[in-house]
């Protein structure tokens, strides 16, 4: 079997962004089953209807770069107690045009992190209620509400401490199991 | 007393925008102790802290235009369950750089809109905690979630029908009362 | 292969409640792949870890039936825009004690009622919230938000038009395909 | 002026809470003009529109303590990323019968607990929603998320750090000004 194209988000777009070191220690740790990617968000034009004919290049690009993905990983942290505007308007922008949504069917993992200790409960939530519209089957544990993040995981995307590592390993091995599960027959 | 200043922030870019209509709806029946006035927020960059140091022109006036405002309204339709990117935006840039908010203690009304029947349910609360977040207080009642929107407001922002009138001029007359009470003394 | 067990619970108590009527529509239209049957929730003493050693009859009956079941339907209106208590009660008596929850891993759909437009939304994902918690991989769509319950259903589980008809009829049938992927082997 | 009459509401029914350990600690560092008392809500039975003619005296004794109150603090854990039940209901039996609800207009607190780190955030922000509804304005910050409670308060209503300390004279301070800008004329 090969393994599995997965798109990750990051919902930050700063480039010292712990939510990127995260998706980076992902990837370091990923099984061969699957194959992280992340796609970048931050060159969307906010989501617009009235620009959809035609849409421009970078929500086509996006919208097929989610349509190629077989799962997706959504990795951001908190902002004003919920979700960035960068990464809500990723989902908003792979949600149209109206019927032809490229989320539809994926299944996903969530996670969310915050230097505080409450980890993104917020934004993790909020993206959690538009996945259901969105129809992705969504992991459902273990939850990843990563807190006091910035002493976890390093610049280069190394995981600081052995029960952090352990969490993301199980992470992606429940992910495996979950996406096999919940893909759509093709 | 001079008429309050009132910040309007409409959710949706389109040009022909349902809380557009409301919006100006609003404004048409605003008492002379209100002036409302629509924030632009569809050319604020995404928040990127990154980018701070100087932050772009319009972070800067976005954020002078909301302290300069006694109180604001929030008008939004929902998108995928949750706000638009492009008013999440706009809270996330009005929020920084740390410790200088512009939002801070600004009395607040909230208005969701949608053609369908749930009348923006999920944007209006997600909406809602981040206010909390942000420390505006926020009116409670009446709540408005403004469904089949696209029969009760035209183009012009006349509204269409007697009950919808007085539902807005009640909203505009409990927010009169609201703001009075929690303005903070300059 | 013999039906799948699958317990549904109502979140109102009152004898006439539309979500009972909706719960028994869905008996009238199950396949023969379901066997749904209405698990009560009224008499379970509220939860206190306090009361746990022995536990209530009440609490041991109610954990031992969703044990027993394969799969979980929710049909709940809204109280106060969140779940009515008593059904709350059932997700905390069954969740625990710590480490022995009975809700782990059943998968589960999730039907808001109203009279009301709005369906029932702010239950609906307070619920949603909760199942996280508990590991219940929940379906995500059709959207069950059933609003003008009281004209869908009649008291003896009639559905009184076509198109709701449909709409249960492609729950159940789509719930069949959820809970063949998402049950954990025995 | 008189002190003013607070309800406290707490979220859990066991004897050694949490929740009850911060609403003692709350009494002890009251000011002058706040007269914090415990509303007791373990009596209760489920709310049931069946049983409201004539309701439960448990029911009818928990309204009028509501009603002569001028405001109304809630102290809650979180079960199941929620509110409680025995809260939840609180909730719904006092805001029936249907027009007669017993906390309109009531200012008020909200502060969540938890020995984790999280500190409550998902049951804080459901009973908020709840809050809109029934119209009770809600102090909006400083936000009290408090995570590990275990460590901070002793059985006696102690606070056992300077900074917990600090952090709940804040909240009382505020609380006296946010209920004298927002209680209603009698």
């Amino acid at each position: 079997m090969p393994a599995r194209n997965i798109a990750v988000l990051v919902g930050s777009l700063r480039r010292e962004a712990f939510s990127l070191r995260v998706a980076n220690a992902l990837k370091r740790l990923q099984p061969p089953t699957l194959n992280l990617e992340i796609v970048e968000i931050g060159q969307l034009p906010f989501y617009n209807q009235d620009d959809e004919e035609p849409p421009p290049p970078p929500w086509v690009d996006f919208r097929n770069r989610i349509r190629a993905s077989d799962a997706v990983i959504f990795v951001t942290p908190e902002y004003n107690r919920s979700m960035p505007a960068a990464l809500k308007n990723a989902l908003d922008v792979g949600s149209r045009p109206y019927g032809k949504s490229a989320w539809e069917g994926k299944p996903c993992g969530i996670i969310s992190t915050s230097p505080g200790a409450i980890g993104g409960f917020g934004a993790h939530h909020h993206l959690r209620q538009s996945l259901v519209f969105l129809d992705m089957p969504a992991m459902q544990q273990p939850e990843m509400y990563i807190g006091g993040v910035d002493k976890l995981v390093d610049a280069e995307g190394n995981v600081l401490n052995d029960r952090t590592k352990a969490l993301f390993e199980k992470f992606l091995d429940k992910f495996c199991t979950w996406i096999e599960r919940n893909m759509r027959a093709a």
